[in-house]
């Protein structure tokens, strides 16, 4: 399948991705959407006034005259299908009615560079699992030691805690270093101040498309068709104000100041080819847990740093996602099992993705082992924790044939705290 | 102040309050904001459409004419005080432009029985504190012993943590009994069934009005300000599922298959001849937390359990707001000091508030010692736990001189798990 838009084989936005977004003309104009294609952004809103997307169930509503997907998540899968079907087709390099009509493509095809993009959708409410057995080995290892590195429950079911909505971000958003209370170990109080131990955390997201109703568990064979797409995530993390607020009832603060995504949202269905098996579960979980068919996937994802004083940014972690050992059909499952209902635009997000190895751990804590192994940067510099004016970069993508499918990039700069 | 419309000197609602809250005619019609008075509630849209609300900042924008009271809030605290004296005045004795006009009478008075109350806001975020002392240490001697009973930290801030907006029900939602995993301690491996430690949380929340920017903290002195009112909370727990679930990331499904709020939104003004000082702070706080004034209300609480075999119900918690540790204005200014923002619509909830003596508990978990001490009813049955066909009514008052402050109530049944 090819495009008659130039895609370079290195894009992450060839025709089989065609991931979601929701843009605004950097000239003007309202928020609208669109999908991503080479270095354009196709306008969905265009198309549909234009008639393009009839008989996909969207026809007539306006369903991409939105500032946010949600509408069209709550559609379900079989409306993204067929949409997906029709601009496959009206992309590709055969097809002349797009590709003819010099009007049409002067008002539905942007350069990415012409627009901003905005959060992709109103998150009702965000979930964030734990789902790597490494990373909760290695934080339970750290805190606790190694004979009780996992808590009893880990695998047994995929551990979660509710997030904060309101300061999930997009991409390019600076983040400000948060002050708060934490109790250093070498005093007898708490004190107050900017945070001295900022972290990152490497996880991946996906927006929940159609929900469920309050009460109606979602059984794991369903679980995936409530899977709009994914993103990537940086949930940013301030470990030295986590450690003192966590007991008992978990992360807050800490957490709650900036979680940055990625702006495109990737369908489950261009991920398709990428099915892999996860790692093994031993012990079996539960039945409602159980699924027979691969869930994972195989995305590499790295992680970059830019210091300030840095003339190119360094990659500092390379990971995957098919290491986490709960899949998003079991974590999904889970969530609803107790009769929690989900929405569309829900965000969920696996937790810190780290691998077998010391450059596949996605947080600095599992990096530099808690600071007792300091991170080289080439320029000399060393790090443990971020320091002001330091950018991170994340990035992830599927490799297919002479094509990735890629999830763009989510980035971040951190700055000064306030006075 | 008294009201031309005749308010019983026991009910909840007299011109004092005014509480507002969403509702839709039970004949027909769309949903929108009244307040309560009395047995009636006074619909603000027409009020508003018939030029009445003038010059209090929100004319001509049907801001009642709404089904969420979110847009109100979002106007902050100088339009709530406006279009609340415009209220008092339009329904006090004296004033003639409501009271004798008959056309306008019958369609901005509606009886509350021939209403359905929604939910009066759309909840972007719901975070649960865990504000009180007695509380905390009643869990903590439970799980961890005398000795260990408060977390370190727990006197230094006010702990809470995010909650689920999605499972947010109005008063007289039925709640099925959840079900999940969870781990006997006779067995040595988790379980999937029906929870059979299902507990209630008498709490008090409140809606936030005005939010704040993210990376700009909410100052203590200014906390209030951006409370627009107050309502009781349910936070109904399945205990069985929580201790297995919550370490070490917090309460998750064991919280999030319902959380039962009350219709009528007092405003915080309305409570102000009741304002009191909460229990003395000792260590003191850091600065961030420091506040001169009293910061606490009399708010007397009781809690109603009705079996299904009984013929009324039985008064089981009798407690009071002002237990509360920690104000809601140092919960508010916490949440935000490391940069997290607050939008309108916002829920924040105390927390289960206890007492000192055993009746003050508020919940069963407290009130039987985790099964130690079974309560009795009056009918002869015990109870440890919730059981299939009980209905728990929480309610709360503030006592003036001839009149109350009151929230109305919260109710709910309990529904045997779903198949």
């Amino acid at each position: 399948m090819k495009s008659f838009i130039n895609v370079k084989p290195e894009s992450h936005f060839p025709i089989q991705n065609l991931p979601y977004g929701v843009f605004r003309p950097r000239h003007g104009g309202k928020p609208r959407i669109g999908v991503a294609i080479g270095e354009y952004v196709l306008d969905l809103s265009v198309l549909e006034k234009a008639g393009l997307l009839k008989e996909t169930g969207v026809e007539d509503r306006g369903i991409f005259d939105q500032p946010s997907l949600n509408p069209f998540m709550a559609l379900g899968k079989n409306v993204w299908k067929k949409v997906r079907e029709i601009l496959q087709h009206l992309l590709n390099e055969d097809e002349p009615a797009l590709r003819d009509d010099p009007w049409l493509r002067r008002a539905a095809l942007r350069k990415q560079s012409d627009v901003e993009l905005l959060l992709p959708a109103q998150i009702g409410d965000y979930t964030d699992f734990y789902a790597s057995k490494e990373h909760a080995t290695n934080v339970g290892t750290m805190f606790r030691g190694k004979e009780n590195a996992l808590m009893p429950n880990w695998t047994h079911l995929p551990v979660g805690y509710h997030g904060r909505s309101s300061s999930v971000v997009i991409s390019g958003t600076d983040v400000h270093r948060p002050k708060g209370q934490m109790k250093p170990l070498d005093k007898d109080q708490p004190i107050f101040g900017p945070s001295q131990q900022l972290d990152i955390e490497l996880e991946m997201g996906w927006f929940i498309g159609l929900g469920n109703e309050r009460g109606q568990p979602i059984p794991i064979k369903n679980a995936e068709e409530h899977i709009f797409g994914l993103v990537l995530v940086n949930d940013w993390s301030a470990r030295d104000i986590q450690a003192w607020e966590y007991q008992p009832l978990g992360p807050f603060l800490s957490k709650s100041f900036a979680t940055s995504i990625s702006p495109w949202v990737v369908p489950l269905e261009a991920l398709e080819p990428f099915r892999v098996e996860g790692p093994k579960q031993e012990p079996p979980p539960l039945p409602y847990l159980q699924k027979d068919e691969a869930s994972s996937f195989d995305i590499e994802l790295e992680v970059y740093l830019k210091g300030k004083d840095m003339g190119h940014s360094q990659k500092i972690i390379s990971t995957n996602f098919s290491y986490l050992y709960w899949s998003m059909a079991q974590q999904i499952s889970h969530h609803t099992v107790a009769g929690c209902n989900l929405r569309p635009g829900d965000l969920q997000a696996s937790g810190t993705i780290s691998g077998p190895q010391k450059e596949k751990r996605g947080s600095l804590l599992e990096l530099t082992w808690r600071g007792a192994e300091p991170m080289n940067l080439y320029n000399g510099e060393q790090r443990v924790w971020l320091e002001d004016g330091d950018e991170i970069t994340m990035t992830g993508w599927c490799q297919g044939d002479g094509y990735k499918i890629g999830f763009g990039e989510v980035t971040g700069r951190i700055l000064p705290a306030l006075e």
